[in-house]
C-alpha cells in the first residue's frame, strides 16, 4: 500500500481507515477458515477499497488475502474507474477483455480462476458471497470448475457484518444523506396537491435530493424512490406513474438521502383531507410503536428487543407486521440499500453496540 | 388468462401482447428442450407479465410452462405489486414470508422448488438464466438441491433474444424516451457552464428527465446518469461528484430517457473551451463512423457488418476501439439498460431484422 500507488484526492476516506477495514476483513476470513476470499458485492468492494463505479452489471470483484494487498478484478473499460476511486496499486488491477462480455463460449470467472492460480492460490480455501446480487449461478460455476483443488466456503454476509459499526466518518456521511433526506420531504410538503403528478412529485425531490444540503451533495440511490397512493400503497416497491395526486387517500413514499454512496433512508405516508379513524389509529400505532422501539435502542440491548417493541406496541393497537422493523444502512448500491447483516426481528441476538 | 383475473387498468400493454409474448417464450422452450422455464431477469418478467416492482434484491421469479398461466413467485409483501401491475391472476400469484428474508437458514428457493414438485414438475427439464443478475449462486445451489430428480438447462438471453424485435407500442415507448433524452441533454446545453458543480448539472437532467416531454413521463433508468470530466472521462462508468465543471477539458455524459421502463440511452462528450486537433479528430471520427455503421442499418445486413463498418471508419483516422459499439435496448431494470442478446461486435452473424 505504497502512498506512490495512491490516487489520493479521490479517496473518500483516509487510507488508515482503508487499512482498518482490510484487517477487519482479514480476521473474519481467518475465522471462518478462509484463505482468499472474491468480495463481489459493490458495497463490499467499495468499502474494502473505495472502488465506485456503476460497473457492477459485469462480473467484477475484489479478492482479498492474508497478506498481499487486495486486488480488483473487473472489466477493460472499468480498470480505469479502479485507478480513478480505489487506493489499489497499478500491479493489483487486473481485467479482461471485452469478448468475454456477454459471451456464450468465455467467462470472465475463467480468467479469475487464471490470476487465481497464477498468485499460488489454486489449493486454497475461497471464500465467495454466494447469495450476493453480483455472483450469478453461472459466475460460480465456471470459478468452482476452473479451480478443481480450491475448496469453497459461502462468505455470505462476511464481510457485510464488518461493516456494521460506523466509524466518525461513516458517521459524518450518513448525517449529511440525512439532511439530505429531510430537505427531500420538505420539498414533497411544498409541492403534494390534489392534481399534481406523481412524475412531477418525484422530479421535484429527485431535483432536491440530488443537489443536497451544504457540503453534502447528492448521490443515486440504491433503491430509486418508491411511491404508492391509493390501492397501490398496499404495494412497498412501486414506482410512481403519471397518475394524479389525489385528495382522500393514502400516499406513501419510501425516499433516501444519500452522500457519498452512504443512505439515510426515510418513509413517509401523506393524506390530503380528513383520514378515517383506522388510518389515524394505525399512525399512532406506528408512532408509538417507534418510540417503543427507539427506548430500547441502546448498547447492550438485542436486535430483536427493538423488534419486539415495536410489534408489541403495534398488537396493542390490533395491528400486525409480520415484516422486519428495521435493518442496517450504510453504503449502497443497487438494487438495495440494506446492509445485509443483523435485523430488527425476533430471533436476532445481535447485540447493539455504540 | 380469465378478463376477471386481469387488472386491466394497469396493464402497458394490451393482453393479446402479453399472450404473444408468452407463446414466443413458449416456441424457443420447446426448442431448447425446456419444459419450464424460471425468468429470474426483472425485464424478462416484466416483459412476459407485466410485473414491475423495484423488488428485484430478494429472489423472485415468473415460472413459464407450456399449459398453464405463468406463476408468480416473489415475497409476501411484493405479491400486492404483482397484483396491480401484472395480468396474473390470483390463483397463480406464490409468495414466501418474511422470515425468508436473509436467512442463514431458510432460503426462498426451497419454498419454489415445493411449488413445482406440487404443480407436478418435479421431473421435468428446468430452464434457469444462470448469469442472470438475479440468480444467485446461493439460489442456484438451493433450487437444483431441493429438485433431485429435475433436470437442468442453462437458459441465459432465451426471453432476451424473443425480446429483439419490438412491437408498434414498444416502438411508441421508445420514441417518447428518445424525446426525454433530448429534452435532457436540452437542459445540460443551457446549465454547463464553468464553475457549476456536478451535482446541480445532473440535478437538472434528472429533473427534466422525471417530468418526461408531453405525454411521456420518465422512468427511472436503469443505469444511473454516467459522467466524467477531465481524467475521469477515461472511465466510462464513473457517477458524479460536486467537483467544478471546468473549461478546456472533455466532459461525457451517458444518460437515458425512459418511459413506462422503455429505454433510449445516447452518450455525448462536451467541452467548454477550444478543443486540441487530436479531440477534434477523434470527433470526426466517431460521427463518421457512426455514419458509416448507420448506412449498414439495414433488414438482412448482420450486426457484424454495422460494428466493421463502424471500427473500420475509426481505424482510418488512427483509433482503435476494442468494445462493442453497440447492443439491443428496449424495457431495462437496474443494474442495466443493456438487452443482452445480439451485439455490433465482430462475429456476431445475427440478422438484422425490421
Amino acid at each position: 500500500m505504497g502512498a506512490s500507488d495512491v490516487n489520493d484526492q479521490m479517496l473518500r476516506f483516509e487510507l488508515s481507515e482503508y487499512k482498518m477495514r482490510l484487517e477487519k476483513a482479514r480476521g473474519a476470513m481467518e475465522h471462518a477458515g478462509i484463505d482468499l476470499l472474491v468480495v463481489t458485492d459493490p458495497a463490499n468492494m467499495g468499502w474494502l477499497t473505495g472502488y465506485d463505479g456503476c460497473s457492477y452489471y459485469v462480473p467484477q470483484c475484489v479478492v482479498v488475502t492474508k497478506d498481499k494487498d487486495p486486488l480488483w478484478f473487473g472489466r477493460r473499460m472499468d480498470a480505469n474507474g479502479c485507478r480513478r476511486t480505489a487506493y489499489i496499486g497499478e500491479d493489483r488491477i487486473k481485467w479482461y477483455g471485452d469478448e468475454y462480455v456477454q459471451s456464450d463460449t468465455l467467462h470472465a470467472m475463467s480468467a479469475l480462476a487464471q490470476i487465481i492460480v497464477d498468485e499460488g492460490h489454486g489449493s486454497a480455501t475461497i471464500g465467495v458471497e454466494k447469495d450476493s446480487a453480483c455472483l450469478s449461478a453461472r459466475s460460480f460455476e465456471v470459478l468452482s470448475g476452473s479451480l478443481p483443488n480450491a475448496r469453497f466456503k459461502n462468505a455470505d454476509r462476511l464481510v457485510n457484518w464488518q461493516r456494521l459499526v460506523k466509524s466518525p466518518r461513516e458517521i459524518e456521511y450518513m448525517r449529511g444523506a440525512g439532511k439530505i433526506v429531510e430537505a427531500m420531504y420538505q420539498r414533497v410538503g411544498e409541492v403534494l396537491r390534489p392534481g399534481i403528478k406523481q412524475s412531477d412529485v418525484i422530479a421535484e425531490l429527485t431535483y432536491v435530493g440530488t443537489r443536497g444540503v451544504d457540503v453534502y451533495w447528492g448521490d443515486y440511490p440504491a433503491c430509486v424512490p418508491n411511491l404508492g397512493a391509493g390501492a397501490d400503497a398496499s404495494a412497498p416497491h412501486l414506482t410512481w406513474t403519471d397518475r394524479s395526486i389525489r385528495a382522500n387517500e393514502s400516499i406513501f413514499f419510501e425516499l433516501a438521502g444519500v452522500h457519498k454512496r452512504y443512505h439515510c433512508p426515510l418513509s413517509r405516508t401523506y393524506y390530503l383531507g380528513k383520514p378515517s379513524q383506522q388510518i389515524l389509529d394505525a399512525e399512532k400505532a406506528v408512532l408509538d410503536g417507534m418510540q417503543a422501539g427507539l427506548e430500547k435502542a441502546m448498547a447492550g440491548n438485542l436486535c430483536e428487543d427493538i423488534a419486539k417493541a415495536y410489534s408489541g406496541m403495534l398488537a396493542r393497537y390490533g395491528f400486525e407486521k409480520t415484516s422486519r422493523s428495521g435493518y442496517p444502512i450504510g453504503m449502497g448500491y443497487p438494487p438495495a440499500w440494506g446492509e445485509n447483516s443483523a435485523s430488527f426481528r425476533e430471533g436476532d441476538k445481535t447485540e447493539l453496540r455504540a
